[in-house]
């Protein structure tokens, strides 16, 4: 078992850097206190006899060797990047868990035949640079690193000029390095292991999602002046499809979801008529059939709502991937750990996109999830107990060490 | 008749100050601009023989004497701010029709027996300082100069501080002035006039607003983990409450408008399911019941809505006013004038608010407009013809001069 206390101080601990304003975190990538939270973690691998390696993405591998110097290693890790107004376990248990886990091993003086890399990767969160798990991306061979490299925050600063202000753009070619295996850890950032009253989630899927970002056309013109009869108000086309995307994710549930979360208003005027609205509506499904068939409907539908309005619809998909499926030895490793521990467990479908969505494209990877309080994610209050973290790190170890072999 | 080119030429002149990106205007009140055209109207007026007066608000008022020392004075004006991206006519042509009118009986030498004075009323448009027309709503007593002088504009810059910065806070004290009576000419910002083909719009009702600002809580959480029925999504009581809007709307239509215009989703990210949304509806009305039912009924419906979404729903009323009916004699001054003139008219009612619904509580006071192209207004393409922008100086002129007598 590992040292639940201690992985929790390191979570606390962690924590103090980039402090957000109500309890969480503000730790957002390539940011000072994103160095700052390397450096800690960095320090900390190295107390514990790890090695560093950074690539160009700034992706940070810490080593622990193997027992047979020609086996590949086995990653386990996740982010230390937080949302802006994020909480403090979202990536960050993943990542030192996979330290914790390397503690015990020294603790209880155990080698394992295949190396043991944790990992960090570079903005999973995409809330400063979009997409989402970029670095991961990049490694995978999804996105080019020079795609990655130009993209640019809100204040128009470029990811590549960041990486190398914080200090942290290591010379290792992106996505060179083999995989044995790799396992993440990450809270469910959903409600229902805690509903179910489970400790322990066996990731089998994750979902696939398609982003479609629409923009709906009316007329700009003054609300007290303009007749109702004469009006183009491109805001009910957004009220019309918000319903739409609600009914198609509703036919398709359980195994879908839908819903827009992102919503810009022109002008924005108390007092005059949305002349246009841009908005991304999120669908995802774990089928690949059903996920395609919510994105034909809405095209089929939308239009026709609109036009109805006299209000003109364009979309575009500005994000995609297919849902992918975790790789069946690493999960059985994973459900084997949970049963052997007597944690109490289920199968479950990641709802969230995470860094080893990516990597299964290139390794054989799974995922292990521990509840969230009340399902809150992206958001300061989130909150885990220190047992379901200390769960969630012993059946990562089992599933590591028994994938590493002694 | 007066000089239509004349007043062409002085309306294009006053655009050159606080040009916009797309043809229009940026000369926000209490802006360095805003004083440079300031300026530009006093000078034309001293020219023309006027003397000027200014307010505490900053309210200008140039007098042409009259030939009868104890009469009152008879105003004309509107307003010579504009909205951030606004047109060159709104406001500034009922300010240069009264210059102009004032230059012709010069030319013309024909003197009054009432003093005629040509207003600038500070901040109609409110965008900056919120609400809309608070110079004239201090004259005429409906708010007081301290509650005005503390608004704050989006960097915190206090309305009584922007005035004395520019210049233009004068000794008068406010809304001690009294009037015989008040004109203002203004374009329609809707497009009934050019629809039915007539040249005047004879203003014989306002109508009334409420800004009812509602505030939808669900619970913020993640579009892809979150199951579709764990889920409170604040975006969809903004969605169902838009067609509630547009259905009341509809319901009171001719005789009443409606619609919601500013929209804040919290926390706007793509894979967040809204957990909060803050909208204002803007409904107005020239009959009073019908305005106070379409809240009423508001109020009755979008808490089932809400509840049955599991949302919460809470509302405020931010802006109100009841509907102003123009003084009759006034009215027919206008109406006879654009008959003895030969313009094509109608009696209309105002969509918008505007300085002279203020005054129209202090004084008798009534409305001329002109249409302008397309019904497009707080708009930086907003356009009129020369030909229109005269007709309604020429009834204005006419109106003035019967009321101030010869
Ligand atoms: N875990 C997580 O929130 N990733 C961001 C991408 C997504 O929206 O799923
Ligand atoms: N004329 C004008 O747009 N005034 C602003 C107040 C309103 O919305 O009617």
């Amino acid at each position: 078992r590992i040292n639940a206390d201690r992985l929790w101080d390191s979570l606390m601990e962690m924590a103090k850097i980039g402090p957000g304003v109500a309890g969480g975190n503000n730790r957002q990538t390539l940011t000072d206190e994103d160095g700052e939270g390397r450096h800690l973690f960095r320090k900390w691998c190295e107390q514990a006899g790890m090695t560093m390696g950074v690539d160009t993405m700034g992706n940070m591998f810490m080593t622990r060797p193997g027992t047979d110097p020609d086996a590949l290693p086995v990653y386990v890790g996740s982010h230390l990047d937080t949302q802006p107004t994020g909480g403090k376990y979202d990536g960050v248990l993943g990542v030192l868990a996979g330290l914790e886990l390397v503690r015990t091993l020294n603790d209880l003086d155990i080698k394992t035949k295949h190396p043991i890399v944790v990992v960090n990767w570079t903005n999973e969160e995409g809330t400063r640079f979009a997409p989402a798990m970029l670095a991961s991306g990049v490694f995978a061979g999804v996105h080019t690193q020079d795609w990655a490299y130009d993209k640019v925050d809100a204040k128009g600063k470029r990811f590549g000029d960041e990486l190398e202000r914080i200090g942290w753009k290591g010379d290792e070619e992106v996505g060179a390095r083999k995989m044995h295996a790799l396992f993440e850890l990450h809270i469910e950032q959903g409600p229902i292991l805690e509903a179910k009253g489970k400790d322990i989630g066996v990731v089998t899927h994750g979902q696939g999602l398609r982003w479609v970002q629409c923009t709906v056309t009316g007329k700009e013109s003054h609300t007290g002046s303009t007749p109702m009869s004469m009006r183009l108000n491109a805001g009910r086309g957004l009220a019309q499809i918000t319903e739409l995307v609600h009914d198609i994710a509703m036919d398709n549930a359980p195994n879908a979801v839908g819903a827009i979360g992102h919503i810009d208003v022109y002008p924005n005027s108390r007092n005059i008529i949305p002349g246009k609205v841009v908005f991304t509506i999120d669908f995802r499904s774990h089928e690949l059939d059903t996920l395609n068939g919510m994105v034909d409907r809405l095209m089929a539908e939308a239009p026709k709502l609109c036009d109805a309005l006299g209000v003109s619809f364009e979309a575009e998909i500005v994000g995609q991937f297919d849902p992918p499926e975790f790789d069946h030895g690493c999960v059985k490793a994973i459900r084997d750990a949970a049963e052997r521990l007597g944690y109490s467990h289920m199968d479950i479908i990641s709802g969230a996109g995470h860094d080893a969505c990516w990597i299964n494209r290139v390794a054989p990877t799974a995922m292990v999830m521990c509840p969230c309080v009340d399902g809150l994610s992206h958001n300061e209050a989130e909150e885990i107990t220190k047992e379901w973290a200390g769960a969630g790190a012993d059946v990562l170890m089992h599933a590591v060490v028994e994938t590493a072999g002694v």
